[in-house]
């Protein structure tokens, strides 16, 4: 299996990444440290250092927050490692040594962590996986204890962890005596192969791999929990518990499509790929890719989100994509690039990479705000603010990105996964090191039996020219670089001659001298209209602009109002002209397009016989990413197409 | 104030109603009958008339069911008052007198009728008027009261009825030591009224002035009451209680927009029109002519049916009309009947008759099956079946029509609006009769100081031309037909001769010899496109095809799937043809349009570069209000104009 390269070996600097990438440690660091220690005036209390300091028996009071509060912390501190690997900070290491000190004082004797139910409800421990959250958080400080550790090389955290996942392990199995149960909420899996990755214990891939085999055998778990006499429920919402929703509807083995919760789905998904490649287990990894076609190729978005149904954030059915009532968690989106890079790394094919850079390119990155002070949870594909109420149908869409919630899943998850974007440039293996994404870094790989060094150049999405230098090596090794699916005329200079190339499952294979090779390619990735499959009823009839990996979209504070009003022929050109003054600098998109006119409607006429007169217009797109950062006002991805 | 004539006065026998009308008669009434007394089976439990043998102490036992429970019997009484006016039927006046005797044992010792609160929470009654539904259930009660009374001219439920009547004058009021609320849901302002009509007795006008005076002013009476120690939640999600959802967000005169739950709202605006007229009240008069004009003319659907949002039930903003994931409840358009209807009668304008016409023929027919034994709550206006999941943003949209609930609003509520049908055909004043819809009926009207018979034959809404018999009278009067919104080319013989006409606010005022005189009315209404205005964002770059009042639709048995495929040139000619085999007869629509071929995609493509292939088909649409009455399938009103 390919690998992804330690983090501590990469440097970004990439003119589209970096004004990102940088907000985690300059903006989203500090600040989610000063709110999980209840110091930003009006903002929600968290309460979450406080918990852990309750829980530690060093201050006395209530539990207070979700119960899943503690992975805050845990996701905090997971990006502290991930940022921390790339460059030293010793304030900020100082700061997150204080909070690992803070966990590991609130760690049972036994090596249970949980505030919510040591503080509250100690009696209640695994006694309501469904609703507890319990596995699912020990699985979030899992990942921060690895992140940590490969960080700073500090074990205290993750030697607290093993302790925990020590007990996960005594107390959950097949076994007698064992409980027979499995999480609610997806993510311990990940945390414990993670674990397994860094220690080399075999428990911990096996409790992993039980917790899969054993979700949805059966009589089902949650509600034979639900039965006993004292289940006091947490969530009301799971009053009426759908099995499908956990994905604990049928053995996983079994299942053909993506169904329930999304964030679920897709860390579950996550880690049976890494579980199938361990054990060779074909069946389940016919399953991940049963389940990867079902929701890529029928239940996805262009944006590279999933996840329809605002109530339940859930999937739907096969081409249920509604553009401005759907959920498309930020957080899904990030499950599924972590799913797909995963199915990549097996399967060394490159279209896993399209989906993923799709999902980053477009809907995690549209996730926060340009200044990184605000993220949207919910990312529509089109939106019109004044009808996005509360208590209504689309109460769950939001027209603006929302500050930092008390009880906050996708900020942190934002946060970690730009700080962890090294994760996915590269996939390495013994014979071949991979590049995956165009993004400018410095890095040492190490592949063939030797450390080589790489760097990589260019001003990719906006300009299709990556430079890739190689050097340090002594010997002929191979080196692939992924062809998009969307780059035409896709060519490769060798130190200065073009080259033949090998397309092995989408990569451009080559030979090269790892003493010294520069590496040209280029490509081409015009804007173009792209359309959906006519059996997705939101998009018929519709197109949207697409430039390699970006979706583009339209904003009213560039089109006017009333965007579902605009009709573009297909036909016409699209003019690309790159703006430095926009959003850090960004190619927008122009067109000649028509627009319904309102002449001859008055505001007392609601119908009327039909006489569409239509008036030329020039439209504006820019990358949907960047959508709501010069204010509220209309937005819309897909355009009518004028037939 | 014109009004309405008795509906014991009046014999419809229509082409395009009686089948409907004879439905409540023949299949409701009995069906409804056997369900409240728990005699159906695999139905849900009613209990409704078991709650009325526990109060009266028949019976011992505990309350089942909603707060309204109570309401089903009501509604039933009057739809069965309503029934019997127009055709004696010794049986169910039996069987209904029965229900009678049991609601009169129910009756507390100072007239106090509510089920719920006699058995279960005695010591609540009125503490929870924003939930409690006592005023509501009562107003109700009223209706069934008068409805009964007009209908056998029996008091017995009318007595009743005025003792709880006068309980309420002497509970709530603006006088120090009465209470100073309003109900939760409006309905008993109607039944108030309605009471002072048959009795005279002004303090129950007064009483329903006081509710409507009430409502918004001051400190919100619902949040204070929420305060009370005790407060007991009945509804979950009025937790976050939004003082707009039952109109009491402001003074009632103030409000501007058409906002909250729409049955309440339109439920008082009927109050408030009566009102405004009896007590001269131009300021509450011009709030109701406000409220009309927003709703109507920006928050209406074009098949007459209002309250967008599926949360709530609730109106949301100007314009904001989806057509998939709308509430639009059938309750909501027969409230809006029963509002239009009163100011028509307030105005004697044959406008507010147009939006009558278009919720009756289109939204309130839809919510019944052909053989009136299923139901819609929520009408649609588009439905792709496979997306209307449970536990989704659209669980509230059912693809198919339900059997009748324990708790169930709209279907005795269809029931009734169907049994007193005639009060929407004729307005009557002292000086003149007015002809509002064109529905075949015989009938005796008394104006001008004499008794007429009136005989109206047609076949519209299929054919355009009405044939009206007057008779029995000795002078020369008015008589005024309605020229409806969509009529073109409107004339009028009289005893064989053209005449000119009158237009006074829309009626076409003739001036005939009342002793013997036949009018023919003929217009055109041929099907035509029709449009939103393009600020309905929903409905930008859509046609809907309509005829007279009539909605059409298109359905997935008639035109295959993917109907949002389907592009249609507003130029091309729309076909009529009669089709006597569907739905008891039927004029169908066809046209040539084309459809987006699925040619050139495949399951495995989910996006790709756009290059449109359209097909030639031809569609046939049928009445709105037929929709899934032919198993379940795709719908839709609005198709995309060819641009």
């Amino acid at each position: 299996m390919r690998h992804s390269i330690d983090l501590n070996k990469i440097k970004i600097e990439d003119s589209f990444w970096s004004k990102h990438v940088d907000l985690v440690k300059q903006v989203i660091i500090p600040y989610q440290w000063e709110a999980m220690n209840d110091r930003i005036e009006d903002a929600e209390s968290s309460h979450c250092l406080e918990n852990f300091k309750i829980a530690a028996k060093e201050e006395s009071g209530e539990f207070y927050g979700a119960v899943f509060q503690d992975t805050d912390v845990a996701k905090w501190l997971e990006a502290v490692g991930f940022t921390l690997a790339t460059k030293k900070d010793q304030q900020l290491e100082k700061t997150a040594d204080e909070a690992i000190d803070l966990i590991t004082k609130a760690q049972c004797e036994d090596g249970y962590i949980n505030t919510y139910f040591t503080i509250k409800e100690p009696s209640k421990r695994w006694k309501n996986l469904c609703e507890g959250h319990e596995l699912y958080t020990a699985g979030h400080l899992m990942e921060a204890a690895v992140a940590y550790y490969n960080g700073t090389g500090k074990r205290k955290l993750l030697d607290c962890m093993i302790r925990f996942a020590d007990l996960i392990c005594d107390t959950f199995g097949a076994e007698d005596g064992k409980i027979h149960g499995y999480p609610g909420h997806q993510e311990v899996e990940i945390g414990l192969i993670k674990l397994y990755d860094v220690t080399g214990q075999k428990r911990y891939l096996d409790m992993a791999k039980y917790f899969i085999d054993a979700r949805g055998a059966g009589d089902n778990y949650f509600l034979e929990e639900m039965k006993q006499p004292d289940y006091v429920r947490i969530f009301p919402e799971f009053d009426r518990y759908d099995t499908k929703y956990s994905q604990s509807h049928m053995p996983v083995r079994k299942q053909m499509t993506a169904e329930g919760h999304a964030v679920r789905a897709v860390y579950m998904y996550s880690a049976m790929a890494e579980l199938a490649y361990e054990y060779h287990d074909k069946e389940l990894f016919d399953t991940c890719v049963r389940l990867w076609e079902n929701m890529t190729k029928r239940r996805m978005y262009i944006t590279g989100s999933i996840g329809s149904s605002g109530i339940l954030e859930r999937f739907t059915t096969d081409y249920d994509l509604p553009n401005d009532y759907n959920y498309s968690e930020s957080c899904a989106s990030i499950g599924l690039a972590l799913f797909g890079l995963r199915m990549s790394n097996i399967t060394k094919e490159a279209s896993y990479i399209d989906v993923v850079e799709r999902a980053l390119y477009n809907t995690v990155l549209a996730g926060i705000a340009l200044d990184g002070k605000s993220f949207f949870y919910v990312n529509p594909l089109e939106c019109w603010p004044d009808s996005c109420m509360d208590r209504t149908s689309k109460e769950h869409v939001k027209s603006i990105r929302q500050k930092w919630f008390g009880v906050a899943c996708c900020p942190p998850n934002i946060a970690r996964t730009l700080a962890s974007l090294g994760q996915y440039i590269y996939s390495v293996e013994e014979e071949c090191s991979y590049l995956n994404l165009f993004i400018s870094n410095t890095t040492e790989i190490c592949w063939n039996g030797e450390t080589i060094q790489v760097e990589v150049k260019t001003k990719f999405p906006f300009e299709n020219r990556v430079e890739i230098t190689l050097s340090g090596g002594t010997k002929r090794t191979d080196f692939g670089i992924r062809i998009p699916d969307y780059a035409k005329d896709f060519t490769v200079c060798s130190n200065g001659e073009r080259v033949e190339y090998r397309n092995e499952k989408g990569y451009a294979i080559l030979r090269i001298d790892s003493s010294q090779t520069t590496i040209i390619v280029e490509f081409s990735a015009p804007a173009k209209f792209v359309q959906a499959n006519p059996l997705v009823r939101a998009d018929a009839g519709k197109v949207c602009i697409t430039k390699g990996p970006l979706v583009y979209a339209l904003e009213e504070v560039d089109n006017g109002n009333r965007l579902s009003s605009i009709v573009i022929d297909t036909k016409e050109s699209l003019t690309e002209k790159w703006d430095q003054t926009l959003f850090g600098g960004v190619t927008v998109i122009s067109a000649s397009a028509q627009k319904i006119s309102m002449k001859d409607w008055n505001e007392t006429t609601l119908y009327q016989d039909s006489h569409t007169v239509l008036e030329d217009i020039e439209i504006k797109a820019i990358p949907y990413c960047y959508w709501n950062n010069r204010g509220i006002g209309e937005m819309s991805v897909w355009l009518k197409e004028k037939l």
